[in-house]
C-alpha cells in the first residue's frame, strides 16, 4: 500500500472521550474511526489486521474439522422466548427494535438459538453428528459503559463456534480439541506467553468453565495464578471451597488482572432440550443433542494485542497480526528509485511511505503504525552496504544487503 | 469439501412461506436458512459464493484505486438529522433501537452521512483528493415485505463506494471508471450479457442516476430497452419528456422486467455540504467536497444469479461464483479410490460426494446444488477411458482421461 495514495493519515490526537490506550493509538495511528463508545469502524490497516487475525483462528478450526457459517443479527423473539432468553430481566444487553411489519425483534448478543434451531433441519440421526459449526459474526451487545476502545464493543466481531455431539465423551474429546487449537491459535497471534486457560464459573449446569485469560494491568476481570501459571483461577471461582477441591492454597497464588480474550463452555442440553434439538440414537431412541460453546472476541483481540505490546512511541504488532510486515522508506534521490524498485515486487508484504514529507515524519509515522520491520534506503545505507531494517519491537538496527531483504 | 463430513443436507422442501424460486432452491440446496421473511444465514456453500461474489468486486474497484473499510451498523442520529434522513417520514425504513445509556440509534441502512462525518478527519486540502472508499458491509433495512428470496433483504450483505473529487469534472472522470469497472464486474459474475446500465431518477441533485437492471422475469422494476439495447430507461424515467431529449421514439422500446444489481449516483454537495466536509483550494479557498456513490447488492446479486440459470433440476452456477467448479463421484470400488486420490490433490475446488447413499441421489444433489462440472469415475466410465464430466449449464457429457482433468 502507498501512503500517498491511501485517505490515511496518523492523527495528533484521538477524540476527546477515548480514554483507552488501544482505542486512543489505533484512531491515532488510522486503523479504526469512533463512531460512539463502543462502536468504531475499521479503515485500511485496521481492516487487514481483522483479516489476519480472523484467519489465524479459521485456519485453525478448519484443521480439526470445523465449517464456517454467517447467521443474521435480526432475531426472532420465539427462539430466546423458549429459552427465557429474551427477557431484559435475563439477559440485559439487547439491543431490540420493532419489525415495521409488526412484532419486536432482538440484533444477537450470541447466536446458541438459532445455532440450534437451524441444527434441527440438518440433525435427525446419530449418524449426522457430530457437528461442528462456527461463524465470524458482528454481535450487538447494549453494555451501559464502554469506555475500552476496541475490547468493550457495543458492535463487535466475534468468533463463535458450536458443537453438536451424541455423549458426553465425545464432547469432551473434541472440547480437547478446541483448547488444543486455542493454544496454537493465542501462540499464533502473540499472546502465548500471557494467555492462561482459566477456571470461570459455569453457571448451572457445570462446576467450571474456561476462558481465556490475557494478562493486562487494563483488562476487566480479576484472576489469581500460582508459581507456575498451571493453575489460574477467576476470582469467581477464587473460594476456599474451590482452592480446597484442587487442593491449593490461596496463599501460593499471585492476584492480577486479565482480559478474557475468548472462552469455551460445555453446554451439554442446556439449548438442545428447550428447542427440541434430538437425534435418533442406533436403536432407534430419541436423545437430545449435547453441545459445547466456543468464543474468541476478534475485534477485542485486536484491541488487546495493541494494548499489551504498545511503548510510548505507538503500536507494536506481532508479526503474525501486522497489516503489512516492512515500512519502506526512500532518502535522496537513489534511496527513492530503489524503494520504487523494491516496492513493485513485494507490494502485498509493504506499507510504502511515499509520501513528500520530512523523513523524521516517516519514521514516528512507522513507529506510531507499529510495523514490525522498518526498511531505510538512503545514501549513507547504501553506502554503508545496503538497507538500513530497524525492529519495531526491539529497536535493533541493521544493514541488510539489499538482495538479502526479502529472503 | 467433503459431502459426508459438512452438517449441510439437500432438503426435500423449503419453507412454507418462501415464496421466491432463489429462496427456495437455495435452502433446498443447502446453501441458505431462513431466519424470517428478508433475514437468512449463509450456510458453507453459500458462504463460499458470497465471498467469491465480494472478490470479484474487490478485485475490480481495487484496479481503480479505491480503499476498503468497514463502518458500524449502529448509528448516532446526528448525522442523519443535518441530512434531513433520520426522521420516519423522509426514511421510512429505519430498524430504531434504544441505547441503554440513553438515546435513540439507527441501524444504517445506507453508509453516506457516517462516511463524509469520517472522512472530515482525512480531508482538509486539495492534495488529499481525491480519494474512493468502500465497504461490504450488513445494512439493515425495515422493509414492510420482503418475499423475493435473499433478492430483497431486511438485512443483506452490500458493497458501498463513497468518491471524494475537487470538481465535477473529477467526479466525472471517476464515475466513468466506475461504469468501466461495473461492466467487468457483472461480465465475471456471469450477468455480463443480461446486465444494463439504466437511466433512472436522479433525485433532486441531478436529471439522471444510473441503475444497473438485470433482466429478470421476477425482477421488480419495469425497464424499457431499445432494439441494440444502447439505451435502456427505469419506468420512472420513460417519459415523454424524456424520450424527447434522448430523441427516441416510445414505439421503439420493450417494456420487460429488471432486477436492480447496481446503482451509481452523483452526489455532488448533497451530504458534503450539510455535514460540512470542505478542503482547501490551490489559493486557499475553503469548498465543498464532491461526491459520488457506487452501490451493489451482494446478496441481492446472489439472488439473481441463482433465479436467472436455474432450471427444473436446481441451481446452475456460473463458473466464477461457483462454491466449487467440480462435484465428484466416484462409483465402485475402483471409481471410489481414484476418486479419493484426485481429491486429494485438488481439494480446494471439488465438492466431493463421498457419501454412502445411490449414486442417483449424489447426481440429483449435484443438479440441486448447481455445481458447473460433474465427473463420476466407475468401472464403466474408466473402461470408456476416463471420467465421464457432466457441465451442469448445457448438460453435455464427454468422457476425459483421468490426467487431462485438471489441465
Amino acid at each position: 500500500m502507498r501512503l500517498s495514495k491511501t485517505f490515511i493519515k496518523t492523527l495528533r490526537t484521538a477524540p476527546k472521550d477515548e480514554t483507552a490506550t488501544n482505542g486512543a493509538l489505533l484512531t491515532r495511528a488510522g486503523y479504526i474511526h469512533k463512531e460512539m463508545a463502543g462502536v468504531y469502524d475499521y479503515l485500511p490497516l485496521g481492516l487487514l489486521t481483522i483479516e489476519k487475525i480472523k484467519n489465524i483462528i479459521r485456519e485453525e478450526l478448519n484443521a480439526i474439522g470445523c465449517e464456517e457459517v454467517l447467521m443474521s443479527a435480526l432475531q426472532n423473539p420465539e427462539l430466546w422466548e423458549a429459552t427465557g432468553r429474551f427477557s431484559d430481566q435475563e439477559v440485559d444487553i439487547w439491543f431490540k427494535t420493532e419489525l415495521s411489519a409488526g412484532g419486536v425483534l432482538g440484533l444477537a448478543p450470541t447466536h446458541e438459538e438459532p445455532m440450534v434451531e437451524m441444527m434441527k433441519n440438518y440433525v435427525s440421526s446419530y449418524k449426522d453428528l457430530p457437528l461442528y459449526v462456527y461463524q465470524f459474526q458482528t454481535k450487538f451487545r447494549n453494555e451501559l459503559r464502554a469506555k475500552s476502545g476496541i475490547m468493550r464493543g457495543r458492535e463487535f466481531l466475534m468468533k463463535d463456534l458450536y458443537s453438536f455431539h451424541t455423549s458426553e465423551e465425545d464432547l469432551d474429546e473434541f472440547y480437547g480439541k478446541v483448547e488444543g487449537a486455542y493454544k496454537k491459535i493465542f501462540e499464533r497471534l502473540g499472546l502465548g506467553d500471557s494467555t492462561y486457560e482459566t477456571f470461570a464459573s459455569g453457571g448451572i449446569f457445570a462446576k467450571f468453565s474456561h476462558e481465556y485469560q490475557t494478562i493486562l494491568p487494563v483488562g476487566e476481570d480479576t484472576i489469581y495464578y500460582n508459581k507456575d501459571k498451571s493453575l489460574v483461577l477467576n476470582k469467581e471461582v477464587f473460594t476456599p471451597e474451590v482452592l480446597a477441591d484442587f487442593g491449593v492454597d490461596a496463599k501460593d497464588f499471585t492476584e492480577t488482572r486479565g482480559a478474557e480474550v475468548g472462552n469455551i463452555f460445555k453446554l451439554k442440553f442446556k439449548y438442545s432440550e428447550p428447542l427440541g434439538l434430538k437425534y435418533a440414537t442406533e436403536d432407534n431412541k430419541s436423545e437430545f443433542v449435547y453441545m459445547g460453546c466456543y468464543g474468541i472476541g476478534v475485534s477485542r483481540v485486536m484491541g488487546v494485542i495493541a494494548e499489551k505490546f504498545a511503548d510510548d512511541k505507538g503500536l507494536v504488532w506481532p508479526e503474525a497480526v501486522a497489516p503489512f510486515k516492512y515500512y519502506l522508506v526512500g532518502i535522496g534521490e537513489d534511496g527513492t528509485r530503489k524503494t520504487e524498485g523494491i516496492y513493485a515486487e513485494h507490494k502485498d508484504e509493504i506499507l510504502f511511505d511515499d509520501r513528500d514529507v520530512r523523513p523524521g515524519e516517516k519514521f514516528a509515522d512507522s513507529e506510531l503504525m507499529g510495523i514490525p520491520q522498518r526498511i531505510v534506503i538512503s545514501d549513507k545505507t547504501l553506502a554503508s552496504g545496503g538497507a538500513e531494517v530497524t525492529n519495531r519491537a526491539t529497536g535493533e538496527t541493521k544493514i541488510v544487503d539489499l538482495k538479502e531483504l526479502f529472503v
